[in-house]
């Protein structure tokens, strides 16, 4: 058994990548929930710059930022690899994990925590995103890499999860089948690997957390507007 | 001869980093200047996502993104390591390389682009990145790797010229040595590189570009002020 422990929250999309990715490389991990309204000296210890979760922590020593958790543990373990062997398809692959990262929190936040016309602007960026990721990212491929999921199906796996919570409270739909098949199809498959299916955030814990939030959000904007 | 084009401009810092890389494993390649106000047909094919520079072109496959550009040179050309082959000193060096992508703009724009109480926050942010790298980064090495120059060192690289040119536009000093002994004394080992000192931008030429973006701001400013 690894010493291996994984300071997140099960609230964050950055902290589940990595548990899916430790998943389906099969390791043994100790959980430890960080509380980010008043984050713990072990986290500030460990990540003194961005003082920010996930940090995953093997044999004592931090590792930070969820894209070089990822790349750590595709190197320390490389059995069921997340990324192909030739150089150039990795790129591709890490182009995609790199896009989710930069843009995961323009979609969340955009659309989630905006209103007016903001909100509406936030919407065309969004849809842009998701049009991106269908034209350029998927084509025909079932997974961004190809037949088996990969770095970037675990970078972008937010999407095929908590999009579709944040949706239903803001009641605005991105993620249409009719306008995004491709990727509306990838969402399914991707839910539909076992490690993952096993390994998803509980809905109504998740719904009403991001509810709470967003209607403290209203509030705001109800003082503020 | 590799089949090997980058297209790139002079004024990025981010195609400065990949020219160093190249350069640090003797690769011969073609240059091509993008205008960036005119965008050139191919690198809009080469990069329909983000239409950005630099792209590098090898054997007629395009890599975009130039955390993502580093790591291909670094794993189709072993030679010349940037990167430790231990994975923990691996993610530490990308952590610094990450920590240069997502702050050099900041930096950059912070205190240069702004005027006023916006441009005293960005002094303090700006001097906030400078104390992370000193404290947390380099610690008592002599590069961000170690002995040698590595993937943060040329991720980073900006700081030791640039920034420089900058700091005498705007008539404001970040980088004292007095404040930043570590950081200073790292500007120089970067640039006694034999490799780096053949590879600088001509500096007046570079200072001409940017004196000019400038007072560009601030004919700009002085009219919405």
């Amino acid at each position: 058994m690894e010493d291996l422990k994984l300071h997140g929250s099960i609230f964050s999309p950055f902290t589940w990548r990595v548990i899916w990715a430790l998943k389906l490389k099969g390791l043994n991990f100790e959980f430890i929930q960080e509380d980010m309204t008043n984050k713990s000296d072990l986290l500030l210890k460990y990540n003194p710059v961005y003082k920010k979760i996930p940090v995953l922590v093997h044999g004592g020593k931090p590792i930070v930022e969820s894209s070089i958790i990822l790349e750590y543990i595709e190197e320390t373990w490389p059995q069921n690899p997340l990324l192909p062997v030739d150089p150039y398809e990795k790129a591709v692959a890490r182009f995609w994990s790199k896009f989710a990262d930069d843009k995961i929190l323009t979609l969340y936040y955009g659309f989630f925590m905006k209103v007016g016309e903001e909100q509406e602007k936030a919407v065309q960026e969004g849809l842009e995103i998701l049009r991106n990721l269908e034209e350029h990212g998927l084509g025909d491929k079932k997974f961004f890499g190809g037949e088996t999921i990969g770095l970037a199906d675990v970078g972008l796996g937010w999407i095929a999860y908590w999009l579709n919570v944040l949706e239903e409270i803001v009641g605005i739909k991105l993620l249409e089948e009719s306008k995004f098949p491709r990727l509306f199809e990838w969402t399914n498959n991707f839910k539909e690997i076992s490690i993952i299916k096993e390994n998803l955030p509980d809905r109504d814990e998740m719904m009403a957390f991001l509810k709470s939030r967003y209607d403290g959000l209203r509030v705001f904007f109800s003082h503020v507007g």
